[in-house]
């Protein structure tokens, strides 16, 4: 290892070093392998996604965290490639690059979370990633231009990067978090614990145990992360890690309510960055569904309609084309009484008892859809719980993203 | 009644009358009032949507179907307007049209079957249902130029007709189906007993009860309608119908086997018609599941495919990137072993023993995918069972379809 952690940006938390760059995986040319180092070592929580189908480096990152009980010293995330369905190969491709990467940053093997992101079934060009091991330990460095490398490094089909952070002020003392985040498409991640392709990396100084942290992502990451769909397409490599260096010198009994708040804003702040950059939106739109028997039958009722392509085809004109929102909700599965049901657009009742509203006013309902971002408000009249689901809308400009394909 | 059905077609089953008029509920001012008469009365059998909110036609519908065990005289039709979502009003609409219907075509309340199709949430015209009822009572006859009025009044997004037709010959008797049928978007029909906007009319005039009627729909109905989706949109109108007249002379018992191989053929024709015009198609996937556990399980990996943006976008463009089939299969929420799955796309095999296929070839993959129908096998290689199911492609065209509107 050749630099310790300055603790030269008062963003970053201390004890992490970051640097990204171009090791020719992506065809574009640019930024592709992105690396954090912990120097003096992180605890560390994950979780994965729920796809049967899962990319070799998160067979390997599994086995990595349960052989360590959850320590790392570094994370090599290369874009371009996702080393999915590439079979014992695409295994033997990302020990290897384990392997190399754990000589260059003076660790173990499993003390290397591998991540990648990009194409399925294409062999992992591990000898370019290789190679560009020493070229990026020498870039390494803990000041926000290294962050802002390692988020630009991480993206595929994301116009742009995406970061959140926070600070908690204590006894003279600050703890800080920061965390990244890629999407664009593909997303619908669906994490469970230890399992997009959304990629987020969770850094902080707090000092917290492998079991802590854990505990603490799980309760982020499922109104957050859990909580949004651009496409439905619940991918094989979706990773959200969280390491924490303890270098604040603040343990988590300490800050627990606000290290809570805090990585609970920033997951929130990164999902709905997801959301806004998702393939081809227009529209981000927040479903709340109220008045559910619980809280599992209001998550039913948003995904139906987060992936009904005629609610998101008439969200990105801004039609109010409720009776599609209705619809959907009656083939979510859910039990429900029509005439107990509401909807509401915005500030406007579009239906109700059964029937359109009263009051309907398409005009301003349409003013309201034309906004950027809105809420729908789906009242079951069931019972008292409920969810909040961010979406988005289906655009001409999706399909021409993924239909694009010149052979 | 005016007219007795003459036998004045080769194609038609005798015992019905057919017509249409322009009625002034669709926008376009195209025919939208359809009219089926059987003046000696018909036995019934009907399946309706499994959505939870269903417009006021398949409520209305459902409840004459009970209150006579299964007859019907006159099936009513308009097409521009759901009657869904409308309320108590909604209901009404519907029953004073059948009441005027009634008086028209001579016959009970009850033995009236009312269909709708178009926008949700907007007030019937009953008036001018009404007032062009006496209208197209004067139109009805059992020519094929008569059945081919009723097949474009019911169209909505529909770029064409759909109808299929067979014949049985029997010891010098014939017994004939002729089926009607609509799409185009919202289609993902889930039919359950007694429940599109997927609108399908079979009649035939063979001699058969109700009871025995509705067993041989509900088979003929799952290997068809109930395995096709253009955009995973379950409607709250759709609606099969079949109607027997007897009028051949011949009873089901001395051709059960030849009748239900005709009507198998014509629904999986329909529903083949209305794939292959569903809204902005330009590709056609037969997706044959085999190797799963069960038919449930295999129908479930087929439904997570055909509602996959990433693998209908790639559909569109001809890309034969089968790591979306492959990452659909595993959020499909079916187990599997990923070694033990193969793909094939056309002839051509993608996938095998976890990894690309050893003579993967893009190229010829992707020649296969131009064409405008192709079939997609993934073999699950967890047991003996199967399923068939339809689909298409996402285009560009179906999101400007959905997307257009204007204040």
């Amino acid at each position: 290892m050749a630099k310790q952690p300055a603790p030269n940006s008062d963003l970053l938390p201390q004890g992490f070093l970051f640097s990204a760059v171009k090791a020719g995986i992506k065809a574009s040319g640019k930024l592709d392998l992105a690396v954090a180092v912990a120097p003096a070592g992180a605890n560390a929580a994950v979780m994965f996604t729920s796809n049967q189908v899962v990319a070799a480096p998160i067979t390997v990152g599994r086995a990595h965290m349960l052989a360590t009980g959850g320590r790392v010293r570094a994370v090599i995330v290369n874009a371009g490639n996702a080393n999915c369905a590439t079979g014992s190969n695409g295994i033997a491709a990302c020990e290897s690059s384990c392997t190399a990467a754990a000589a260059i940053f003076d660790c173990t093997v499993d003390e290397v979370f591998p991540s990648s992101t990009g194409i399925i079934g294409v062999p992992l060009p591990t000898e370019k990633l290789v190679a560009a091991l020493p070229a990026v330990n020498a870039a390494l460095g803990a000041t926000e231009e290294h962050a802002a490398l390692f988020a630009r490094a991480i993206m595929t089909t994301d116009t742009r990067p995406k970061t959140a952070h926070a600070s908690i002020e204590i006894n003279g003392k600050t703890v800080r978090l920061y965390g990244f985040a890629k999407g664009a498409g593909m997303i619908h991640p669906q994490l469970v614990p230890p399992h997009a392709t959304m990629l987020v990396y969770l850094f902080t100084d707090v000092g917290a145990c492998a079991e802590e942290l854990q505990a603490i992502l799980e309760t982020a990451v499922e109104p957050s992360f859990n909580s949004i769909s651009i496409d439905g397409d619940t991918s094989t490599n979706d990773t959200v890690l969280m390491l924490s260096s303890g270098a604040s010198g603040v343990t988590m009994p300490e800050v627990r309510a606000e290290f809570h708040a805090a990585l609970g804003e920033i997951c929130r702040s990164l999902a709905h960055q997801i959301v806004d950059d998702g393939e081809g939106v227009t529209h981000v739109v927040t479903l709340h569904i109220t008045g559910a028997r619980n809280p599992t039958e209001a998550k039913k009722v948003a995904k139906a309609i987060a992936h009904s392509p005629l609610c998101k085809t008439a969200w990105s004109s801004g039609d109010p084309n409720w009776g599609r929102l209705l619809a959907a909700t009656g083939y979510s599965g859910v039990r429900f009484d029509v005439d107990k049901v509401s909807i509401s657009i915005g500030p406007h009742m579009v239906f109700e008892r059964g029937t359109r509203a009263a009051n309907f006013d398409e005009a301003a309902t349409h003013t309201t859809m034309m906004q950027r971002e809105y809420t729908i408000t789906i009242h079951l009249g069931q019972g008292d719980a409920e969810c909040v689901f961010l979406t988005c809308d289906l655009t001409a400009e999706y399909v021409s993203i993924n239909a694009d394909y010149s052979t």
